[in-house]
């Protein structure tokens, strides 16, 4: 039976597995460090639809049909799928799941969306209510831009703080019936909602850090772990300045992840040269490094035990212009080589 | 341990029990038909904030103080919360839950919100991980009503089929260590993404009554139960126009619903005095009734067993205005009396 490790941490009593996974991406990240991992490339942003929005919907449904393919996987054995984005009322999702034929869970956690997926459907899974499950998000820079910004055409400058939302989808099917190998969600911790007071919706990795750095200690404070066994902590879009304060809010707890920690949104696009200011971002960011760069280091048994921490900004462009400050969540989630 | 039950239904081998819940409303609430079961009113429709979505996180806020106060439960005791509304990012639910010390997991199902926390929430309590969690929603008819369609102050004429968005708020504590009597969850279906192609943002009802009619086929064909065995089926928002069709729709699959079938969006307004068209409608409808009117009569005995079936159009004001039909989906509720 599933149980509860201290306060805000679960673990999974069955091996709870990943059993496909799939990323697909566009230009800007083919022709970042992680672009030759990716499974499908949009070179057309508009993916042939008639609208960036329906175009996210695109690059969603071919993550799952390359999943699906990849783990030769029927839809119909799938007993749900969660998923989630951060367009008005998740649309990008409904768009991208009516199509398919299992029952549809829609999560809002913003750019932590893929963590908060991962851990609801393992929690599913332990529960034995079903045995097959998909999670998938995806987020997309020109809906995005247009929604919590500026339309493009507009022109507007980007600060140095601000991130380049990710243009991609990543999905992941998880199974508790799968007898194989494969990389195994052994445990997560469910964020508390932070709010340290930061309203500039231009700079993401500051309002984001103080939840991570929270998600984090409540792992490490319920598990009595250190951080050294870990290859590696992901966090999923921080960027350059959200990883500086998250580095020294744990500090201050006595926890350096200095030598391990790894953040998606820097990982993804080349800082020298893609002009992205200070880094990736977006559901699609943490996404896609778990669908493209983590999971398969898992299976491959170059990493064997992960953190992967997704962080979202729960502000609505409604709730900025109003004077409130980022509410923020961490979701973790730990995997793990068979 | 929790099985599914054919394709699409789950049940729950542990007594998930309806430990405390709450409702909240507001002025237009109380003068209706259930306005004496609410457990406060609001009269001042900003709740003493300075923005109606600011109002809607204070009636959301007050619902879950209101719930753990009645249960004599702390916050502290609840081992995850699951909430969700109709505003952009569901910022109601962030902002009402961020002064809380609870985990959180954000739900979208629009106005099928209520159901979706529910069987989350029993999915969780039976996968061992926690044994208390709360579920929580919201919606507010001025907060909607710009964000959807048009400023108040437009003055727009409203469709015979629209509906009017309630402004309330309903919370439930469910738990697995509660020895005491209580309303038990015992099954779920969960709702597959349903789009028979209706674009009119004015009649919620059309677009979400095929949903309902094959989550509510979905769950007798699986159990094989006679509608008879339940003293009333529940759906959330269908109103005049909705319900009517679900009736049809039903019909057409041999399942007669006219005996005993009650929509929340018909019972918490005066369809002759309240001058609100088709009907109530919002995630706070089916919160709010659930809240003041089923959950009472399943603890005082009046009903035995009821399904509470939720519906959400998964539209946004975006894909409306691109042309997009309107996604719907429902997920359902077994109840019953211990």
């Amino acid at each position: 039976m599933g149980k509860r490790i201290g306060r805000y941490t679960v673990s999974f009593s069955q091996k709870i597995k990943v059993v496909s996974f799939a990323s697909v991406g566009g230009k800007k990240e083919a022709e970042g460090p992680l672009g030759q991992e990716f499974d499908k490339i949009f070179y057309d942003p508009m993916a042939g639809q008639k609208t960036w929005e329906q175009a996210e919907s695109a690059f969603q449904r071919e993550a799952v049909s390359i999943a699906l393919s990849k783990g030769n996987i029927r839809a119909e054995d799938l007993d749900f799928a969660f998923a989630g984005d951060l367009l008005n009322q998740c649309i990008s999702s409904s768009f991208a799941l009516e199509s398919f034929p299992f029952p549809y869970l829609g999560q809002y956690g913003a750019c932590s969306t893929m963590a908060q997926c991962l851990l609801m459907g393992a929690i599913t899974l332990e529960s034995t209510v079903g045995r097959n499950c998909l999670c998938v998000t995806s987020s997309n820079f020109c809906s995005a831009e247009r929604q919590y910004r500026f339309p493009l055409l507009y022109g507007g400058q980007r600060t140095p703080t601000a991130q380049w939302t990710v243009s991609g989808a990543g999905s992941v099917v998880l199974s508790s019936e799968f007898t194989g190998k494969a990389p195994v969600v052994t445990a997560a911790t469910v964020g508390r909602i932070v709010d340290l007071g930061v309203t500039d919706a231009n700079n993401m990795g500051a309002a984001m850090a103080p939840a991570a750095a929270q998600t984090i200690k409540d792992f490490f404070d319920d598990t009595k772990e250190s951080v050294d066994s870990f290859d590696a902590v992901f966090t999923g879009d921080l960027g350059q300045v959200g990883s500086q304060l998250l580095y020294e809010l744990l500090e201050k707890e006595g926890l350096s992840l200095r030598n391990n920690h790894i953040d998606c949104g820097l990982l993804i696009y080349d800082s020298k040269k893609q002009d992205v200011h200070a880094g990736g971002s977006g559901c699609g960011c943490a996404a896609t490094v778990l669908c493209s760069h983590i999971l398969p280091r898992l299976k491959s048994g170059v990493y064997n035990r992960v953190l992967f921490v997704a962080t979202g900004a729960l502000l609505s462009p409604t709730s900025g212009m109003q004077g409130n400050s980022i509410p923020s969540v961490a979701h973790l989630v730990e995997l793990c080589a068979e």
